[in-house]
Formats: C-alpha cells, sequence, structure tokens
C-alpha cells in the first residue's frame, strides 16, 4: 500500500478535458453533447394523445395568421383559409415538417468555435431584452450600448457561453427605429462566437441578413446557418404580421428560426400541464410548418417560452414544478418530430440577485439539462421576470451553465482501473491529496465553482464578508479589464459601418430614444 | 366558442390534490411516491464494474472495524478477521444484505403521519447538527433548547417535511452529556410527525430506545419501525466503536439505521467519481452487511454524505456536477441491492443565505429527484457547510421540497379531456383567466410559491422591497404564532419525564456547555 501506480496518459476525452481546465479560463468550451438519459415523463401513448390533441387543435380550432402573405401562402399551400383563420390538415403538418433538418451547424466568424445543435447537441445562449440592467455597481437603470456591448464582451469571454445574441440589454441612447443596426454590430464585432439576429421587424430582419451577407458572404448564407431569429408567437393561437415578416426574412435566406409560442400557464393556456403542452405544440408545429412553405429544407427549431401565472396578481412565475415538467414534456414531443428545440435558462422573478433568483435559476438550469433542450437561451443575467439583465447574476449563471455542463456530460470512466488502484494503495483510514493520481487529476475530476465561496466563516470575514453579488461583480470587472477583442477583416468592417451609415440616414429617427418596443 | 364545458369531478388523484392545496397549509404531505423516470447513468455493465470493484475492495482491501465487538461479530459470522482488518467475501456480503427489506413503513405517533420507505416511496427530513443558528433576526449565534424547540415546531408546520429529526441545533445550553435526552425530548413532543434517533454513543442511544420504548411500546417497536439511526463512516473504509455500539443499540429493537460513508471527494476518496462510488459502496455495503450480522432482517438504510473538496482550500463544496453524477449512481447501486437509499439535500456552502445557497440548495435538490432517494436528509436550513442552520433558509427549503415533491409526482392527466374543451372555448387570440376550468383548477394546477416574489419592482417596493430572507423570517414568526402542539398521552409525557430526570441523575453533567461533540 504505499508503491504509487502508474500514471497512464491518453490522448482520450479526459486529456482533452484537463486541457480545457487548464487553457485560459475564457476559451469558449465546446458545444455540449449530453449523455445524461432523458427526463422522459411521458410513454408513447401521452406523446400520441398530446400529438392527436395538437392535429385536433389545428384541424378544428385553428390558428389565426394576422398577415396577408402568409395567408395566400397558406392558401397556396393547400391549407383552408377563412379570413385570418387557417385550418391544417394533419396530413399537411406531418408532410411539411417532415423537411426541417433535425440536426445543424452553426458557423461562427471564429470556425473553431462552430456549433452543432440538434440531437444531443445543445448550446449556451445567454439573455436578451432587458429594458434595464444592474450594473458593475448592482445600480438597476436603463441601458446604453456600452453596457450592451460590456455584455458581449463577457459573453465572449465566459466560457459555457457559446453565443453574445443580440440586445442582451436594451440600449437606450440610441433611437429605436435604427438600434437593431447597432445591436447587431455590437454583436459581430466584440466576439467570435455566434450571435443572434434581431425580429424587431421585417425590415430590421432584412438588415441582420445584409449585415450578415456582408460578414459572411450571401452565398455561403444559402448553406451554412450563421445566426437565429426569434419569432414569438401570441398565444393562444395567434401569428402576427411582424413576426412572419421577419421569420420570412430569415427563412428566405435559409437561416434558423425559434417558433416560440409565449405560454404564460392558466392566463394564454388552460390549468393543465398536458393541454398547455398541447396548445403550445400546435402553435409551434403551426409555425415550424410555415417556415418551410417559405422554403423547403430551411433549418427552424421549436420554441417556446414558458412560465406559469401567479393567480394572486397575474405575475408570471419562474422556477416552478410545471415549468420543469412542460420542458420535460416540450423536449419528448420535439424529439418525436425530430426537430432541434429551444428553452429558456435560469428565469428569475427575484427583484435583486438574492437566494430566490438562485434557486429559481438553478431549478430551470436543472430541467433544461434533464429535458435535453438544444438551443438554451436566456442563459444568463435574466432577473425580475427579464425586467432587467443582472451583471452579477450574468457572471454566476454563465458559471452554473458550466457545471451543468459538466454534469451532462456524465462520469468520466477512462481512469476508473488508475483510481481503484489508488484506493488499493491508500487504505483504509489514509487520505488521497498528495497521492500522484489526485495530484494528476483534481483539477478534471471535480469541478471547482470560483463564484462560491467555501471558506469558513473566519476566512470569508477577514476578506471582507463579501455575498456572491460582490464577488460576482468583482470578477465581471477583471473580465473586461482582460477583454481582447477577437479581429474582425478590416474590409468587411469597414462595409458593415458603411452599411450602418446608410441605413441610418435613410431611416428616420424615431424622437422617443426611452421606449422599448 | 362560448358554452363552458361540463365541470367533471373525479374521486382520483386531482381531487385529492385539490384537498391537500386547501387544507391548512401546515398539514403534512403524504410520503412522496416519485413517477419520474430516474437519471440512471450507468448501463448494467457499468453498475457491475461498480459491484465488480466495491467486492474487490471488501475482499483484497478490507475494511477496519475498530470495535472489538464488531470484530468477534464478524469472526462468528465467517469473515476473515486480521487485527481490526475485516476482510469480507463477496458472497457472504451477497448473503447477508439480501435480508433488508426493500421497503418497510415507519410509525409516527400520528398513524396519519406514517410513511413508506423504499423503492419509489421517499421522505424529506431536514437538516441536523449545526453549532450555529441564523435566527429569526438572521444573526447568527450559538443554539439553544429552545431553538431546537423553534426548528421541531416548524418541522411539524411545514408539509413537505416528513419528520422533526433530532438535534437541527445543538442545544448549548445544556450538558453534553445529558444533551440526547432532551433533544429526543423534544423531537417526540413538539410534533407528531416522525423523528430521528441521536447516535453520539452506544449508551445514548440506549437511552433513546428505552424514550422509544415509552413512547410506543418496546414490543410494538420489535415490528414497527418509528425511529432512525446514523452511524457515519470514517472513509476511506473505517468504521468506529461509537458508531457501531450504536448501530447495534438500533438494530437490536429492530430500528433503522443509515450506514453512511462520509465522503469528501478527492480528500478521502480517489480523484475520480466512478472510483469514489466504488469506495463508498463497498463501505456502505460493509456496514449493510453488519446490520445483518446484529440481527437478520432488520432494516437498514444505504447511507452516504457526498461533498467534494476544494483543492485551493480543502473546503467541503456543495451543488457541484459531481455530487449529481455521485447521486445518480448511488441510487443505482442501491436500487441494484434492493436497498432503500439515503442522501443529503439543498446543502449550502454559502455564509449567508445569498443567491449561492439558492443555486447550491436547488441544484442539490434537483439531483436529489431525479437519483430517486429515498431518506432525503437535510432537507431544510442547512447552510455554511453544515456550520449553521439559517431560520430563514429552513422555511424556505422546506417550500422548494414542496415544489420538487409536485414535480416528482409528474404531470397530472385526468382532466385533460376538460382542459383540452377550454382550448376549444377560448381560441384563438383569447384568454384562460375567466374559464370556469382555470377557475377551478389553477390552484392544483400551478404551483404558487409563497416565498417567492413575482410582483413588479413597483409593488415589491411599495411593500418595503424585501429580500427573500426577510420574508421567510416573516412566515417563520408567523407560523409559530400559529403553532399547536399535538396531544401526548400524559401518561407517555410523565414517563418521559421521569426517564429524563432518572438518567440526568445518573450521567454526570459534562463541565464545558458550550463544546460540541
Amino acid at each position: 500500500m504505499s508503491a504509487s501506480p502508474p500514471i497512464r496518459t491518453r490522448a482520450g476525452g479526459r486529456a482533452a478535458r484537463r486541457a480545457i481546465r487548464t487553457a485560459p479560463d475564457f476559451d469558449m468550451l465546446p458545444g455540449l453533447t449530453g449523455t445524461l438519459p432523458l427526463c422522459n415523463v411521458m410513454d408513447d401513448g401521452q406523446i400520441a394523445r398530446i400529438d392527436a390533441a395538437s392535429m385536433d387543435i389545428l384541424e378544428n380550432v385553428g390558428v389565426q395568421f394576422r398577415d396577408a402573405i402568409a395567408l395566400e401562402d397558406w392558401r397556396r399551400a393547400g391549407a383552408k383559409v377563412e379570413g385570418e383563420m387557417v385550418y391544417l390538415d394533419r396530413g399537411l403538418v406531418r408532410d411539411l415538417i417532415r423537411t426541417i433538418p433535425s440536426e445543424f451547424t452553426y458557423h461562427a466568424r471564429d470556425p473553431k468555435k462552430n456549433l452543432r445543435l440538434g440531437g444531443r447537441h445543445s448550446v449556451f445562449v445567454p439573455m436578451t431584452g432587458a429594458p434595464y440592467l444592474r450594473d458593475l455597481d448592482d445600480v438597476r437603470r436603463n441601458p446604453t450600448l456600452a453596457d450592451l456591448a460590456m455584455f458581449h464582451k463577457l459573453s465572449h469571454m465566459l466560457p459555457a457561453l457559446h453565443s453574445t445574441a443580440h440586445h442582451i440589454v436594451e440600449p437606450y441612447d440610441h433611437p429605436i427605429s435604427q438600434r437593431h443596426l447597432r445591436i447587431t454590430y455590437s454583436s459581430m464585432k466584440h466576439s467570435d462566437k455566434m450571435f443572434m439576429g434581431m425580429t424587431t421587424s421585417p425590415k430590421n430582419a432584412e438588415d441582420v441578413m445584409e449585415m450578415c451577407a456582408i460578414l459572411f458572404g450571401a452565398d455561403y448564407m444559402e448553406t451554412h446557418p450563421v445566426t437565429t431569429g426569434n419569432c414569438n408567437g401570441n398565444s393562444p393561437l395567434v401569428w402576427d404580421e411582424t413576426m412572419l415578416g421577419a421569420m420570412r426574412a430569415f427563412c428566405k435566406r435559409n437561416q434558423p428560426v425559434l417558433c416560440s409560442p409565449f405560454v404564460l400557464g392558466g392566463a394564454n393556456t388552460p390549468a393543465s400541464v398536458p393541454a398547455s403542452v398541447a396548445q403550445l405544440n400546435a402553435e409551434a408545429l403551426s409555425a415550424l410548418a410555415y417556415t418551410q412553405v417559405i422554403r423547403r429544407g430551411a433549418p427552424a427549431i421549436y420554441g417556446h417560452y414558458l412560465s406559469t401565472v401567479s393567480m394572486r396578481s397575474g405575475a408570471p412565475m419562474a422556477g416552478t414544478p410545471e415549468i420543469s415538467l412542460m420542458n420535460f414534456m416540450i423536449g419528448q414531443m420535439a424529439r418525436h418530430y425530430g426537430v432541434p428545440w429551444r428553452t429558456s435558462n435560469t428565469l428569475g422573478g427575484a427583484k435583486t440577485f438574492d437566494a430566490q433568483a438562485g434557486y429559481e435559476s438553478a431549478a430551470t438550469l436543472s430541467a433544461v439539462i434533464h429535458s435535453g433542450a438544444n438551443y438554451i437561451w436566456h442563459s444568463a443575467g435574466w432577473n425580475e421576470a427579464g425586467m432587467h439583465c443582472s451583471t452579477a447574476k450574468f457572471i454566476v449563471d454563465a458559471e452554473q451553465c458550466a457545471m451543468a455542463y459538466r454534469m451532462a456530460e456524465g462520469p468520466q470512466w477512462d481512469d476508473f482501473d488508475q483510481a481503484l488502484a489508488a484506493v488499493c494503495d491508500i487504505g483504509p483510514g489514509g487520505h488521497y491529496l498528495g497521492h500522484p493520481h489526485t495530484q494528476e487529476n483534481f483539477q478534471s475530476a471535480y469541478f471547482m465553482p470560483e463564484m462560491f465561496d467555501n471558506n469558513s466563516i473566519e476566512q470569508w470575514m477577514a476578506e471582507g464578508a463579501q455575498e456572491i453579488t460582490a464577488r460576482a461583480l468583482t470578477r465581471a470587472r477583471k473580465l473586461l479589464k482582460d477583454y481582447e477583442e477577437p479581429k474582425l477583416d478590416p474590409g468587411r468592417n469597414e462595409a458593415l459601418l458603411a452599411y450602418i451609415a446608410r441605413r441610418e440616414r435613410e431611416i428616420p429617427a424615431a424622437d422617443e430614444l426611452n421606449q422599448s418596443y
């Protein structure tokens, strides 16, 4: 029980993992490929019940498309159209959605940051859309373009975030009608990770597509997904002109769209988890099918936003058990149809970054992982039901995603025999800290969260008795100090700036800077 | 789309659930019977590898039993014993553990609060052993018997807690050598839920058994589990005299014991998740087998305490991905052997009830549910790595357990058709809040956490801008005001007090009040 075991080294997963851990902290983790068995709460019969209920809704209740072009498209595609109501036969729906790719690869500015999506492949994308932020001093205020740039820089540096998204916060210091240009440029410039494309109007979406064409080439986009647009539904069972027009802009360029019914369980869906899923599923299917009417084979993602509603206040809630159950069920439905799917992560309804925010976020993150979601949006910063993006929470959420990533990879077996040899070496009553296997492997064996303080209370007090908010803000300042802007081809940069300048001349600046759309 | 659907009522699960929700807030939830598919991260081959590795350890490395009686017991049972080392043949281990009941029922003072354990049946038990508390003013200080009584009262009133446990906090105002008597009496008196039995020494354990015999009858205990003792191992691979003696006291009375290796991953186990599980499994099996040497057929629970160690400070960490993975794996091993198993829940390493505590606790709770743990200990209050029990966190954790309970029950399908009828009624663009199905079902359909604030920031500020800690402490005060002590048979109460008085005369009071054991 004294001789050290030979230290084997392998070219396999463990060595790669160790490399990840010893590389600079801000190297992006590869796209997640999950191995955990998924939490499939429905049997085949229950999946069939949801499917049948959704198809009944599509055929008999119908979906409202408040958009003349979409109605004409549907008519040509063979659907029954009455006024704005579209009734979709299940045969037509099934025929349309079968051409949605079950997997595809996102192409980033840095090809090393390309990402597979669909099947067991998942990506973490930060939150978007906050009209307020809690800043580096934890002060709640309206954001600016500089604040947005800050979040894009942090997204670039935090390893588990795979995207800079788009308007993480709303830049209030720039005219509303022109914001999408500056937001898109900020995403593109501050990181070489993938990013999202604004869908605030069909014309804005066209601008985003033009800017992507400048960055990647229009032909390249025909065969390479480079961004993602989100199209929210108006549940129950309505899609509007803004979203459908934006959807067309993306689909025509072969760029993926999220088809996202917006569930406030109990308010715009029934007071029943399975029935809410059936309604949501009908809504998602109707939009997914429409993407294929626009362009056969275009990538599309089964989306949704999920919350349940407090019957005391009507407010959306986060981290509730029914949101978890709906995630599990929606995952099963998306896999049933063979379509990649999106969910929302680490949502908080708390007004500050207190324990409520922690519970809510971790409960959601867990459900997201166990449901096998692919496009894991709102993965950092979301608090106050999306009203603010918290800088502190942004940092902590991103580390939580890295921890969930580790969990989702499952146990590592490749050094099992070596580690067992250590048990023989140490024997009863010993300790492992000095053993060569421990010294060689502890970094990859056990995740050490930097944002969690595990010191004694005496040590913690000696270090200033900082709660996690303060520690995370210190970390954010440090990251921003270390930030290095990734190179952007000067010609493309100039072309982007020229495009923005031209469009800002063409688009009238709205008067009201301080109004969010 | 206007007629309301007929409202069906059923005697089944949903009606029962509604009854639970509309009953007074402090009625105990029935024992949890989970329905979610479990997160089985190992295939049969991997389970076999862990089993084989553990059996190799038991046969070749051996386990140290630092206790003369246990060594003699093992010798008689046919094990190879050399000094304090016991080498257990896998045939002997398998033969011994096969008589451990895979399920049994705990009997509480109030028979309505009896609880099934094992298989898919689980119970939530609050934390124990804290040398400090954060009190009703969130002040960190040493606890008293009055503080312990407060936690027993809260445990009695919080619906998801199935037990009052024992020394939730250490009562520093009573001599160490006599504490177990007052602790046990406090558990018994302040609630008619089940409780835990102190195992701080063999004699203390005998006292607990005597007190249980007074409360339930010695003969009754022969066939009815009424309490639980915990026996911690000294990992790696050591069991000591104190724990083994206490184990014998419980097993001889046919009362269940938790056989709990104490894992600090990387310090007293290898730097490998599967190898740590293999060592822990060997340790647990050795103790489980010994319970059957003591008394064939005695109930016993596969236990463990799990943390991973920070290689920066040596401190135990909570909420890490490897703890989740170990929970998943240990659940599979316990089910493989057909033995109920225990885990630890809602652990926090944070010094205050901040977001760190929330993330850590929710991440652990999620893993506990997805791993299918049966005896879910430390389910409320644990923070600062167990150094303090937080009154605020106690309240919130208990509600989180109620939420996890709801999730673990899975989706409710019994009113699916009615709820779908509501989708037809409402149609595109409507809302459900006024629909009869919603009004009838929202309480049971969607959990509304009382400790989460989901109001607007304006409303929240108008109500005093309270973070969750303050709200939870207000809730604790309200519960304590509403507390009603359950009736205890006066004769048994007197007999218990007489027993305590006699034993306190017999046991010398240690001088040092302020030393924990």
